[in-house]
């Protein structure tokens, strides 16, 4: 049976992606939901709403941070499942811990908005990426081992893979570690590298860098 | 690696739609939470109730207004992807741009609803709107130069559709200048602009703008 | 121009039917939402869990409605667009009408869950349901007309499944005209026909109704 | 009538799993919705800040263990609609009836964690547990015995199929009877068990249990 159930279970790398797919933008648009509408009782006339809107702004801008993470998660896994040429049981089930990690991102962007001073918040939010690199990782080892690649995929791209993902998790650990200078330099740093790796500018430190 | 990752990330058409369609529908069933139940102890009799629910037909309004929006975002996204053998690192990044500026609409709509007569909740809207333009045409101009195009597309068509994207625009911003007059005029405005694109009367006038 | 984004937006039915899936499935999960949690602070005991448990049972009711509602639109949606060889644009915003109409149902559920002895919260569900077979009954006859469907569908098939939505529709609204009795008559009504729709029993007379 | 629509409803098995795949993606982000962030004005502090995110240590709990109640569902219901060739209008009821009881699994969970030393909140989320077994089980018997299997589907791997569920329950009910000790004993138990099946660790007892 076991036999069985391995060889027909979580094979199929299009449910998986149709279901990452899903929960990708579940979570891209819960965190908008955390940047709330003022209240109108306590807003008289157009200049109060415009204090009340700026005041939004630390929301803003977790937003635009952590739809920068989901975008590069997202970006990152799409890039793996492309390589795989038939998933098995125990590689579905590392994806779908990547997705509880995911699905995890909009609380921890809430509590960094909420407490945006606070050092706890910060780690918490680079602890939440640091899962999601550990996931991937993890992903991209197992897929290797149990020969799940296409066979146009080669060993040479899935090991500059994974040490983009390292150098990646580097440079977030970098930017938690600031957060004993103040928080507000952690989130710059963090914001900083993933404009790097979203962007990727035509320049060669970033190139390198972002690969 | 650099050529590993832009060559491998990013590339499947197929996902970007998958997230697109996932986003646009959580989008569109956001906006109608917004249009709240009455509360069951404010509510003594069928009188009242119906007194209740007429009181939400601005939150109606908008919400209409925010479908049709989202509707003729989802066909524009859609007509363009399309056209798109395969996509790039970069120009998943822009078509990400744009669902960030997606998921952001239930908020305006919201800010909206709840400060129908304010300007400054009407420009936000509009901004929301001019930013999903931008998006879809820097999108539009870029698939081109960097050739992503599928072969049965004529330069004439995507040249034709990004006019489209500028005239649409132009209205939109003869509607949001309206709300110097009072923002129910950019609402009416906007709404019969949207009704326009989304119908397509085969009426002379209203072929050649909404294309 | 009007040439060109004619021919080349909203064509794709996969993307219809994907927006659709994720729409439905959002409304799906909504509805439950409304099934909420009884707060701890109000319960002392497992007999007084029990009791607001048992609280929660016209709740119940609703969502099970709401869930069949949804279910047999989501089947019929299915069915038509399973004939589409190709969407047009005007198909498309018949289809956008559709799911804006699916994307209310959580309002009139909760709606008639609060107010489940009001007539009019019923007339409201009832209307919803209406407006969803209007949607339906053009879009299959406009797709009939614009020769939108594959070389494989019959007239026949197309002319029945119209009179079926017909046919729905009429006891609908026999079931909508019951509240004049009281409300609890119009759910039973409608819970026992989408019983009969859903579950189709092997008898002669259910078969001819729910065809 | 009833003829056409048999034969053309509900025959569709990759909408069955688009809709399955959005519905398990928003019922897996919906239960990290539970674990609220702390409110800001109860907390003064770094520490006050730890002992608030410790408190929610049995929200995170209940998070985890119905992510893997998800994921074992959802890897359970891929691996049949794998094995069906096409569906029919019983089997995508059959389908929805599961995917109805997959929506409550967030009520229930959220029962869970709200009192958590209540044996009727451990059972009603047993009986959500045992009703998806029941959904599960029921469409491997209808899809055999209406012959929806693929040529390549052996009658050996739905048996097996079969039997796994009915092994999965008994253990199930073997951990809700435990909350007659205490529900902490349950959790521990449903958990483990859950643990089992989704690890499948290559242990002789675990591969001839989880299969």
């Amino acid at each position: 049976m076991s036999e069985h159930y391995n060889r027909l279970a979580g094979r199929n790398v299009d449910r998986i992606a149709a279901l990452s797919d899903g929960l990708f933008a579940i979570a891209m648009t819960l965190i908008v939901l955390e940047v709330k509408v003022p209240e109108h009782a306590a807003v008289r006339g157009e200049a109060e709403l415009w204090a009340a809107l700026c005041a939004l702004t630390p929301r803003l801008v977790t937003y635009l941070m952590s739809f920068l993470t989901l975008g590069i998660f997202w970006v990152g896994q799409g890039a793996q499942l492309g390589q795989i040429e038939e998933a098995d049981r125990h590689y579905t089930w590392l994806q779908l811990c990547l997705l509880a990690v995911v699905a995890v991102l909009p609380f921890s962007t809430e509590l960094l908005a909420e407490f945006i001073t606070y050092r706890l918040a910060l780690l918490v939010y680079w602890f939440n990426i640091l899962l999601f690199g550990v996931a991937v990782y993890a992903s991209w080892r197992y897929a290797g081992r149990a020969g799940l690649f296409k066979a146009t995929a080669t060993p040479e791209a899935a090991s500059a893979f994974r040490n983009r993902v390292l150098r990646a998790q580097a440079l977030y650990a970098i930017g938690a570690a600031l957060c004993l200078l103040g928080t507000y330099y952690s989130i710059v740093f963090i914001f900083a590298v993933q404009l790097v790796y979203a962007v990727a500018p035509p320049v060669r430190w970033a190139q390198k860098l972002a690969g």
